[in-house]
């Protein structure tokens, strides 16, 4: 069951208006990183994850992500509370919608469920919230980079710090699981293939590294196909093409 | 550039054709967590990051991604070739579509680039991609447990095996980076809360676990809005509502 | 600020899983007329609506559909818990993502933020919602009807009840504004038009009605156009369909 | 059956043509609140819904609406019929697609059925296009707000009023049924708790209004959850994350 | 100017209604390759075109699109008419949304915009037209193939024949401009690789045709990149991720 | 199997880096007529075209897509390499996500796969073909139009150019199948119509030309409807509008 405060989770305040940075805040209100994905994401996994703990932290920190989307929407609020008429052009995206946030990106793209990680397992749920985390972050380091505005600076940069303390968390959850740094998990035995490097794109020159060099890997320089020439499947349609139909009077 | 050998990367062999698999199929053709949103990922990625040894490595993986979408979409073309013409309805969509793979999901649904996470970092595309790898991972093993042929199979599980595969490798080059374990990164200095977990989601027993204790996080057990209560921007359309407009004649 | 109590707002009790209705219970999950789209719209409203007491009440609704969308989660775990393994293409959806909620419709499609309707003005929001409750209450009849577990009806039976609810609720606060029987709001002042009733399709029988008739309405039986014939702009680029450009070699 | 006139329903007339305020256009054109979405709402319902005389009127408003669509069109390819060089990046749309009108938002977004709203019962339809047609004449009330063109205001305002019309036909045909008031509609009796409200969002001072009082509702100010701790359902794949599988070498 | 008669262009009788091939047609109503797509594709190009013949080709074929339409939809409207309660998971869709049509294709999947291919030059606009004609008559093949109705096939062999007929017409538009066998058109001269065919997928067997042959084409066996390596951007994002930022308390 | 040489097919150079130009410039990166759609589209093909020569033809083309689509990518990272910190509205995508390309066209819209037109005939797929290189080749004037640096201009000249290479390749396999101007294709005999133009647009002034005319055509100038008036199905549920359920206490 959902309850609710009126006051925000922690305080909002924009000295100086800007309806067009008001554009940019979007995307961590209904873009791909933002608020809306994280909470929707973590929270719909706690129906199907089996550990107590962990379900419980994923909805700890949903909640937190409502309470950040709220902040995130009060911060567009008061970005776009006076759409300067001097200029219509500043900022179509509210004079058409009307003021406040919507669930768009801010290229004005409607947030869709298509950005969501999530189902199965908790591992793949754990490194699935971990990425969402990433590209959060970037994001308000994006638009921390971008504004002007010291008031606005300062949420934003608490809501990329709990983004941060996030990531800690579901680290730690993966590590109790021995799976932070485990590559494998699930009850399929992988194939002896697990091992190898295949140095795909070339330039004459190899770059290497820990992820394609001995003990872990072994560097397969020149791969070449060794799943032979598939069978075509028998397709009775396109002889269709060449089908001699009764023609238009003039053809 | 790119270059094509019409031979397999690895072999695909069906025994037992059956469009309603080929069905489940699409998901990793064109769903959420198939090959083409690895291989485009990767690849999309190449293109900002700066580390030569990490960039070679996403076009190498990339790479490899295009040619197992190949192989998915071979499994389907096997799997499509011969439309049951008795049960008209088994495999609606490759009847109204023709057989063979097409870029949509196992419930039809478009591939979508919103399925993509990317931009900006490298740590966060390298997360990005772990997680890419456990969905992809986890669809694989679902379809491996929903199929009955051998040779479908075997296909199947060199595909997941090689999700673990580049799982590995993103986590050692993460690991170069020390981003593997570490949650922060980025050019943004966390705030003074990000060692606090707030326990807002409650049914009077704190679920405790390392993502919540000591040492590492401070547990608020009972967290308060600090925020204050947000101050409204002013909106002069909504009064609006209550103008009082010319009738229609009967009102 | 958002607050979340484990325990459920209302029961929810499954008597006998069936993962087949699973994917329909999902159309109120992720889909269209879903309790997303209702806890989403009024929220997000809330945001620029003006009046103190129609903007709580938007919030209050709001806080309850997200319990709501946790209910009929809850039913669709349950109705997932035990996918059976003797019938796999019975349940396709749930097979590949895994058992529980996902933020999908029955058919698979994901959510989008297209479903919902909101801004600029209270009454357009508070017809908005009217219109959301009306298809829920239609989704949530429509899945009653084809259920036959005793304990998943009297759930949706509450759920559809609470919708009723809701548009008493949303009928009463634009009956405050003078809105609810009154067709005109805002700040523009109709044309001399507004009365005319134009009878554009046609059978030779002409359907009358008080949508159409005297005292409030002109009924215009043979419309003719009125507008002139359009003046075509100028597009000097379909001349390029005719340029003679250099040819290949064997044209 | 379908029939056209070249000439338009009303006049189209622009004085000064303006490619960005044709952007701005195009969200009634190929928006989420145009003219489009109105057009094939109202037509589509006329399939299902049985009372004659309301299919009729449904398949009136609805031809009307396709005329409009035509005169938003011809609207917009007045706008950009002579796309300036000079300002290449004044109107980005048109300069990449071509001149003239295109089934895209403001924002660039494709149209999609996902903003239509209908099926099933006649009660909801209406309900549905009281709404679509609020959205409508917010969006014109928007355009006119930012048109400084005399011809294209006039043309706006004309389009606006049809709304306002539209609006009161399906308020009329609503009230035929007895539906334009009531909440109450369809086959299903509402249980016991249709009376009350939730006052789940709180800040120490209630707001109180028809919406939450008596006679209509029980106002409980401290909801409580009532439907205990849900059973967890049993998911055997997330012991999974703890399999030991074997390792690759490094590891 | 739209009008509309309410009777149809030319019959439609279904003998066996059948909720499941009801969702079959979907794919002609709301899918990409529907008569939707067709109508709105070709009307909207009318807006640019400025050959006023092929400007009111494009409203004629347009206007029988829409008369089509309706054809489709009612033809679902009557194979969904019975939904047959005793098996209620037949037609989950038309179970949920209500009989009739919905701008949904077989799968569920919302119609949109994205379908459409126009914009900017005449030559392009026939082209695509062309190409839609294609795919919606290859989709009433499908469907003719899968029908057992007697009634139904009819309708859809005549909806099948005038596809022919528009694609019949689009070229006779395209030939009167010289473009149906010249590949060239519009304002940009092509550079002197225009004769060269790139043989880039491989497997020790070449295969020749027509496209790849003197006199025409040039055939250039074995190509090799000739741009060289590309430099890389600076990107001063990619080194945060080495940064020291302050570490968590048990980092 | 997919293989990748670091070096670009052809050269790319930019002089002058434009991050607003970079903009349009994913209008051919993730656009709707860009070069993946072209890829995607050629490549998913093959997989179900039987003609072995043509088959090798799509996917001879595809992998230059595919090496088109990484000149492209290439040209938007040197265009987004130094994003001028001076004007930080001067591209807000870039700002947002970074610099480099994404999968998004110049409006900031994910790609879809609902741009890709293709299956189950060869006929069907050529022309679609054809219609796709038409809107790559517009587009790609487009932007030489909007384009003030002479390296880019050169590039993109480039990729025009093989745009109508491709077409006079599909040209060429249309022809060797007779289909390149026979409107006539596949399995289903048309009906007796397949001549007949319908006038439905009308201004009393009939456009004639070759696509209306004898003797392919008869022209039927004042079309009426021959389908009868549509039986109504039943649809019980509409009849609910008007039931008298318990009511809320106040009404």
């Amino acid at each position: 069951m959902f309850l609710h405060r009126k006051e925000l989770i922690r305080p909002v305040n924009v000295g100086r208006p800007d309806a067009r940075f008001g554009t940019f805040l979007l995307e961590q209100f209904g873009g791909a990183t933002g608020e809306l994905t994280a909470a929707l994401q973590y929270w719909v996994q706690s129906f199907h994850v089996e550990n107590a703990g962990i379900r419980d932290m994923l909805q700890d920190i949903a909640l937190e992500e409502f309470s950040h989307l709220e902040m995130v929407g009060k911060l567009i609020a008061l970005h776009t509370a006076k759409l300067d008429q001097a200029d219509v052009y500043a900022s179509p995206l509210f004079r058409v919608r009307g003021m406040g946030p919507h669930f768009v990106d801010s290229q004005g793209s409607c947030w869709t469920a298509a950005y969501i990680n999530e189902g199965g397992n908790v591992v793949r749920d754990l490194r699935a919230n971990i990425a969402a985390e990433a590209g959060a972050r970037q994001t308000y380091e994006a638009l921390i980079k971008a504004c002007t505005d010291e008031g606005s600076k300062k949420t934003l940069t608490h809501l990329l710090t709990r983004e941060v303390s996030h990531t800690a968390m579901f680290m730690q959850a993966l590590d109790k699981l021995g799976k932070l740094t485990d590559p494998i998990f699930g009850n399929v035995e992988p194939d002896q293939t697990v091992n190898v490097y295949f140095n795909l794109s070339k330039n004459g020159k190899d770059e290497r590294g820990p992820w394609n060099q001995e003990p872990m890997f072994t560097f397969e320089a020149d791969p070449k196909p060794r799943g032979g020439l598939p069978a075509n499947p028998v397709n009775p349609d396109d002889e269709r093409g060449k089908l001699k139909a009764p023609k238009l009077a003039a053809e």
